[in-house]
C-alpha cells in the first residue's frame, strides 16, 4: 500500500461522520472535519466516542467552519451529511476537490448519489451503506451502541487503488467492512427496510421495530411495503426475494434490543427528516416507470404531515 | 296519523342520542333515556341542548340505568351507541323489544346493522345516517354546532307507517329528513368520508378537514382512498361517480369551519374510536369479494397503533 495516511476530510460532522472519522484517524488517515454548529468545542475537545468497538477519542487534524478553510488536497472526502433538500453537497465539497479526490458518499436512500456524480463527473465516487446504531448524545460526543460495517461500491470512474487503501485502513482497526460489485442492489435491499420502518414509525406515533412487528396488521403493512419496494427494484433489473424480505423482517423482530428508526429519532429532536432520500426519490422513479406504488405513496403522504 | 306520540326509548344518550331524543320530545313524543354515566343529573336537571337550531331542555319521560327498567312497550328504540366491539346492542335492547318496536340505528360505518337484524329478524329496522356535528361538552349538556339532517331507510321488514309516523315528527319540529329506497348506497356514500377523513386525519398527527385537503400529497390519498371504497361499493352492485368523489372532497375542503373528525375527538377525549366500523367491516367484505385494498388496509393498520 503505497498511502497508508490518506488525508480525509469529512463533511458531515454527525454520528455518522464522527464515527468514521474517529476510526480512519484511528487507523493512521490524517482525518480534518468540517464542522460549522460545534465548532468551538470540537476545536478545544475533538470528539468522544463511546463504542461497542472500545471508546476512543478524536482529535481531527483540522477542524473547519468552511470546506475552503482546508489547506490539503484530500484524497479522500467522506460526506455524511444527511440527504436534505436544503443541503447542497456538490456546493458544500466544492472547495476542496481535486483530480484524485474520491468522494466516500455514506448516507440514507436511494439515487441519491446522482447530484453528486453529475457535479464531478472524473471523481471517483464511493457509495457506501452503513449499518450502524449511532447516536450524537451533545456536542463532541457519540455513543456507538450497535453494528458499523461498511459496505463500500464504486458509483462512478471505479479506483482499485482507492477502495484497496480504505479497505486496509479499515481492517487495520478491525472495523468491518465489504466491498461489493454492484452499491445499487444494496441500496435497495437497505430501501426495503428504511422505506418500511421508518415512515411507520413515525406515522404509528413512537414505536420501536418490536412494537411495530409485535402488531400484526402492521407487521403485515411492514411487508406489503417490503414487496412493493422490492417490485421497484424489479423494474430496475434487480431482484429480491421473498426469503430476503421474510428474513429482513425476522431478523428486525428479533433483535436484541428494538431499534427506533432514524426518522424518528430526528422527528423527536424536531430535526428535520431524510424523506426524499428514502421516499421520495423511489417515488419519482415509480412514476417514471408507471408503476402504482399505494403503498409508498400513502406513508410518503402521511409522513409529509410530520 | 295515528299515534302523535309514539313512544320512544333512546339507547345511547351520548351527543346524537341526546340530541335527537330532545328534539323528537320536543316534537311531542314520550321519550325516555338510557343514561349509565351521567344517570344522577340527567334524572335531576335532564340535558341542556345548545343547538343551531335553537336551544332547548330535555327532560326525558324516563331516566334509566337498565333497559330492564322500562316499563313500557316501545314504540320505537332509537339506538345510537357507539359501534364498538364490547357493546352488543341486541343484548342492551332486548328486554324492551316486543313484536311491534321498530329499531332506529343511527350509527357510523357499515354493515353494522346485520347484528341486531339477525337477533330480531321479525322487527322493523330503519337504519339510518345522521349528518351532524354534535358534542357532548359535560353531563347532561350537549353542543350542537351544524347540520343534523337525518336520512331514513328500511333494512329489514319495512313498516311504511313507522317511517310516516317518523317524518312527521321530525317535519313538526322542522328537522330536515329525508327517507330513502336504499339506505346502504348512503352508507356507501358517507363511508367515502368517514374511511379517508376519519383515520387520515389521527394519524396525521390530530388535522382538521381544511389541514388535511392543504396538503396535496394528503388530499391525493383522500382521493385514493375513497376510489378504493367505490370500488368495494361496485362490488356490492353501487355505482358511485368519480364526479361525487370529486364533489366530497371539495365541499369538504370549502366548508365554512374545518371539521375535527370524530374519531379523532375521540382519541383525543381518550375513548375508543370505531375503527370496526368505519374500517374493519369493509375490510372483511374485500376479503370475502377478493379485491385488494392497498390504501383502506394500510389505514387500519395504522390506526391500530392508536
Amino acid at each position: 500500500m503505497k498511502n497508508f495516511s490518506p488525508k480525509i476530510l469529512v463533511v458531515g460532522t454527525g454520528a455518522i461522520g464522527s464515527l468514521y472519522g474517529a476510526k480512519l484517524a484511528q487507523a493512521g488517515a490524517e482525518v480534518s472535519v468540517l464542522c460549522r454548529s460545534d465548532y468551538e468545542l470540537v476545536k478545544k475537545q475533538g470528539i468522544s466516542v463511546k463504542s461497542h468497538w472500545g471508546d476512543l477519542h478524536f482529535t481531527p487534524k483540522e477542524v473547519l467552519r468552511e470546506v475552503s478553510e482546508y489547506k490539503e488536497k484530500a484524497d479522500f472526502i467522506l460526506v455524511a451529511t444527511k440527504v436534505l433538500p436544503d443541503v447542497s453537497v456538490p456546493y458544500l465539497i466544492r472547495p476542496a476537490m481535486s483530480q484524485n479526490t474520491s468522494v466516500i458518499l455514506i448516507q440514507n436512500g436511494i439515487f441519491i448519489e446522482k447530484e453528486i456524480a453529475e457535479a464531478f463527473p472524473n471523481n471517483n465516487l464511493i457509495s457506501t451503506i452503513a449499518f450502524v446504531d449511532v447516536i450524537k448524545d451533545g456536542a463532541g460526543s457519540i455513543i456507538h451502541a450497535g453494528d458499523g460495517r461498511l459496505t463500500f461500491g464504486n458509483y462512478r470512474n471505479p479506483n482499485a487503488e482507492k477502495i484497496e487503501q480504505l479497505i486496509a485502513l479499515c481492517n487495520k482497526v478491525e472495523m468491518p467492512c465489504k466491498y461489493v460489485e454492484d452499491i445499487q442492489l444494496e441500496r435497495w435491499k437497505k430501501l426495503l427496510w428504511n422505506a418500511s420502518f421508518n415512515p411507520i414509525s413515525v406515522i404509528a406515533g413512537g414505536l420501536n421495530t418490536k412494537e411495530i412487528l409485535d402488531n400484526i396488521l402492521v407487521k403485515n403493512l411492514v411487508r406489503d411495503v417490503m414487496y412493493e419496494v422490492a417490485l421497484l427494484a424489479k423494474a430496475q433489473g434487480y431482484e429480491i426475494s421473498t426469503d430476503f424480505i421474510d428474513d429482513t423482517i425476522s431478523l428486525t423482530h428479533t433483535r436484541k434490543s428494538p431499534a427506533r428508526t432514524s426518522m424518528l429519532l430526528d422527528f423527536e429532536a424536531g430535526r428535520k427528516m431524510e424523506v426524499g432520500a428514502i421516499l421520495g426519490n423511489v417515488l419519482e422513479f415509480a412514476k417514471e416507470k408507471s408503476i402504482a406504488t399505494p403503498y409508498l405513496s400513502t406513508l410518503h403522504a402521511l409522513i409529509s404531515c410530520y
